[in-house]
């Protein structure tokens, strides 16, 4: 599982005023955390604050790379944001997210394509959000090819089936599960990445939704999460369904995890 | 979900004690407690008092259904034993279990074919224990086809994949989840069952490992459960799961956990 660190948003009190007070220290702590809580990307978020998203951007890009030696997931669908945080970004980077909204898709699609770096598509329509697991699909199947088109490597795409809450349509849980059956099966080397968040909308317990949600969505070949890597619970649950699926040998991340503390 | 309950059981020590010694009220309070939280049917074993498990079996029994207004699960192989529970038990039992094993086959077909009854077939092979998904599923389909052919209905057999720890080998997660699969794509109405706690021996945080594995078992057609409906948490993996697979309308049944307390 490749793991999203997704903390550091301004949509976060306490991220919002530390970016504003550009106060270094904090935003390294909360990076250094989900370093060592094993995220292989930090998210970076900056989108509350608009006209100075560029310059807030690039901050963090500065600010999180002095601490972490990580690559980011830069969480903007402003192309001129992106752009400048690109520019004093180390690595290959992640872009999150192009989708097949005709502003989106046209702004982005030069970003992605400019350079190599990994790209999230959300499975968002021209003009509406998919309902069913094959209107996912078909939504996907337009992205991976568009973006195959524009020299995009099929390993460097992760797709997001756009998570919506069960709270609203319980048909929701089997639609997003058997939409990321759908597209790792047709596209064996797509990735497929989702945030959890918004499947417990609504609803008592969240975090509990959540991690339930990520061990069935693991099972269906969900390769990638964005999440917070220092929820204990939810690393739990990411340890312990990746060896009932087969894929810790011996056991021994399962029992580090144990001698870590993971599961008290 | 069909949930058996599990707990009266010889093989722990209070319940050992409590029947040695007739306690009625002990035997009679695990069964209303599993009763109340929602057990479809009580297990009730007696398997290690060996010659007097006949007389024990029979006294569990009258003594769980004086009390609970619902079938059991008689947990042996010995005919006799199970002819002579059976010969007080109202209702449509559940008998656990018949396997391929010889001796087991024909000793327990005449008891599960003389009447209308659940019966639970174990994946166990005449001399064998099977490996991997494909020997668990030949092994299913010879069980289905010999008991189909002795009368016992489809929708009367409770298929069990034979639960194995992945501590041994991690490749039992997948070889019994995908036999779950397997054995529920051929045959749609028979149902799928196991005992959990199996696939955790010999490892830290056991009911963790449990309850994540009933989730990943869910998903892939598991429709009956032997547990422990009195632990909270599993409970609570139950209700979670089955919301996200788009089985409870209006997420009704788990915001009612909510209210009962059971993700506190």
């Amino acid at each position: 599982m490749i793991i999203v660190g997704e903390k550091i948003n301004t949509s976060r009190k306490a991220i919002a005023e530390a970016v504003e007070n550009r106060d270094t220290e904090y935003i390294q702590e909360v990076a250094r955390a989900q370093a060592d809580a094993g995220a292989d990307y930090i998210d970076v978020n900056a989108g509350t604050f608009l006209k100075r998203e560029a310059a807030f951007l690039t901050w963090l890009v500065e600010t999180v790379q002095a601490a972490v030696d990580l690559p980011l997931c830069l969480d903007s669908p402003d192309p001129k944001a992106l752009e400048s945080a690109l520019g004093c970004h180390r690595g290959e980077a992640m872009i999150n997210s192009i989708s097949l909204e005709e502003d989106r898709w046209e702004a982005l699609l030069p970003v992605v394509s400019a350079r190599p770096c990994k790209v999230i598509a959300l499975c968002m329509a021209r003009t509406s959000m998919p309902t069913t697991a094959q209107e996912r699909i078909d939504v996907a199947v337009e992205l991976i090819e568009g973006l195959q088109a524009a020299g995009v490597a099929l390993e460097n795409i992760y797709v997001d089936p756009l998570v919506q809450p069960v709270s609203v349509d319980v048909r929701m849980g089997p639609a997003i599960l058997d939409a990321i059956a759908g597209i790792r099966e047709r596209f064996p080397t797509v990735n497929a990445i989702c945030g959890l968040s918004n499947v417990s909308y609504g609803l008592p317990s969240r975090k509990m939704i959540n991690r339930h949600f990520l061990v069935l969505a693991m099972q269906r070949g969900l390769n990638a999460a964005i999440l917070d890597p220092t929820d204990r619970e939810m690393r739990a649950s990411l340890l312990t369904a990746r060896m009932l699926l087969g894929k810790d040998e011996f056991c021994s991340d399962y029992i580090e995890g144990y001698q870590q503390g993971l599961y008290a």
